[in-house]
C-alpha cells in the first residue's frame, strides 16, 4: 500500500451508530408496508449516524422491553415506530418505561398538548393515555396531531403515522450528535457482478477504510451491477472509483457513473 | 361469558411461528428500499404461519451468526433474504454454516445449475462461490438466474433480488407446515381512535382469542381508524365484527366494511 493510499484515522472519526424498532403486527401480518425504516435509514445517513440494525417487534410488552434494552446498550441511538396511540394495541410507552425500570407519569405539558386539541370535554381516559411518558422521559412535539412522542435516554420514541413520524423526527433531528458523514459514490457497468468479483474484491482489500458493495440489476434489457463505495474520505472514495473504472474497462465494459436509468 | 362464546381450542390451533431476516447494509444506509419483508408477511399469514418478529442485519458475519442463531432456537421457521451473490460482500451463506457449526462445502448439484447457465469457462471461481452451502443443507431452486438458495434446518436462504426471492419461495411454500390460517375481518369509521379506544379495549377483553388492531387514517377529508380483527375461527370473527358495528352506531358513526376509499 503506498503511503498516498493509507487512510488517515483521525479522532473525530467517532462512529455513532443507530438501530431503529418498528414496532406493531399490522407490519408483521402483512396488512401495512412498513414506510418509515427506508426514510430513517436516509435521514441518519446524511446525519453521519450510522444505522447498524432494524427490527420488527410484535405489539407484545416483552418483545419490546426485550428489544429496547438490548438496543440501547448496543447503539448510541435507537428510534422506535409505532404504538402510541390511544387504543389498547398502543403498549410502546409502557414498556419503554419498564424497559428502564421506571414508572409511567402523567406529563402536565402533554396533558396541555393534548387539551388544546380537542373541543371542551374531549380529552378523555383513552387520550389522556397519550400524555403518560416514562419518567424523566422529554418530549418530542407532534406538529400534525399534537400527541407528542417522547425521548427517554438515548431511545427516541415516535408515531408509526409516517407523515408524524417525519414531523417529529425533524424535531429532533438537529438535536442528534453524528460522526462524520459518510460519503457514497457509485459507479456501475453492464457486466456480471461474477466477472468482476474477484478484482472488485481485491480493490476492497486495498480500500480497508471503504465500504464497497455490489448490486446487481436487470436494465434496458440487460443484466448489470452498481457498485457502492462508502467512507468519510472523498480522496480514498475518488481514488478506489479511479481503480474500479480501470477495471470495469479491463473487463471489457463502459463505467456509468452513478445508475443507469431503468 | 356466554357458553357459545367460548373459544374452541383443538389440538390442531398449533401455532406456526417464523421470523424474518434481510440482510445487507444497503437498507440500512437508505439505498435500497426493502421490497421483501412486506411480501413475505402477506404470504406466511396465508399460510398459517405467523411472523412473530423480523430483523434487518449488516452484512457483518458475527451479526448474521447471532440473529440466525438467535430466530431459529425461538421460531419453528426463519427465511433470510440477501447476501448469496458472488462478490465479496455476499457473506450470507458462510455465517449459516458457522451458525450450524459445519463447514460451508461445494454442492454438486449446484454447481452443475451454474453451469448449465453460464457459457463453456464462465463458471469462474467467484461463481462458484454461490454453489457452496452448509454441510447437510438441501437446495431450493432459483428459475430466474440458477444461482441456488438452501434450506439448512428451519432456515431458508433466499436471494435479495425480490424476483428471484419471490420465485424461490414460490418453491419452498409448499413444504411448509402452517397452522390454522389467521383469517382477518377489517371495520372501518369515520371517528376518532379516542372516542371508541374505551369500547374498543372492552371488545378485545371480551374476546381474547382475537387480536383487535386499531389504525387511524386521514380519507376523504377526514379522520377516522379502521378495526382489524384476527383469528383462527370465523364464527369468533363475525361475533366481535357484529359487536363492533353496533359499538361505532353508538358513537354516532356509520360502520364501513373493509377500508373506506382513499
Amino acid at each position: 500500500m503506498a503511503p498516498e493510499q493509507m487512510p488517515r484515522k483521525t479522532q473525530d472519526e467517532k462512529i455513532v451508530t443507530a438501530a431503529v424498532l418498528i414496532i406493531g403486527n399490522e407490519i408483521l401480518s402483512g396488512r401495512t408496508k412498513d414506510m418509515n425504516l427506508g426514510y430513517l435509514a436516509e435521514e441518519l445517513t446524511k446525519l453521519g449516524v450510522r444505522l447498524r440494525e432494524a427490527r420488527v417487534v410484535a405489539d407484545v410488552e416483552g418483545e419490546i422491553v426485550a428489544a429496547v434494552n438490548d438496543c440501547r446498550a448496543r447503539y448510541d441511538y435507537v428510534f422506535t415506530t409505532g404504538g402510541i396511540g390511544p387504543t389498547h394495541d398502543d403498549i410502546t410507552s409502557a414498556a419503554v418505561a419498564r424497559a428502564f425500570g421506571v414508572p409511567l407519569i402523567l406529563d402536565e405539558r402533554a396533558r396541555a398538548m393534548l387539551e388544546r386539541n380537542y373541543p371542551p370535554g374531549g380529552l378523555n381516559e383513552a387520550r389522556l393515555r397519550m400524555a403518560h411518558v416514562p419518567q424523566g422521559a422529554s418530549l418530542i412535539e407532534n406538529p400534525v396531531s399534537a400527541a407528542p412522542g417522547f425521548r427517554m435516554g438515548n431511545v427516541f420514541v415516535m408515531a408509526g403515522v409516517p407523515a408524524i413520524m417525519r414531523a417529529m423526527f425533524d424535531g429532533v433531528k438537529g438535536k442528534l450528535v453524528g460522526g462524520r458523514p459518510v460519503l457514497s459514490l457509485t459507479v456501475s457497468g453492464f457486466l456480471g457482478e461474477g466477472i468482476i468479483a474477484a478484482g472488485l474484491g481485491a480493490l476492497q482489500q486495498r480500500y480497508l477504510d471503504l465500504d464497497i458493495g455490489s448490486y446487481p440489476f436487470f436494465r434496458q434489457g440487460r443484466f448489470g451491477a452498481s457498485f457502492v463505495l462508502r467512507g468519510t474520505e472523498q480522496a480514498r472514495l475518488d481514488a478506489a472509483a479511479q481503480e474500479l473504472r480501470s477495471l470495469i474497462r479491463e473487463l471489457g465494459a463502459e463505467p456509468i457513473e452513478g445508475e443507469p436509468a431503468a
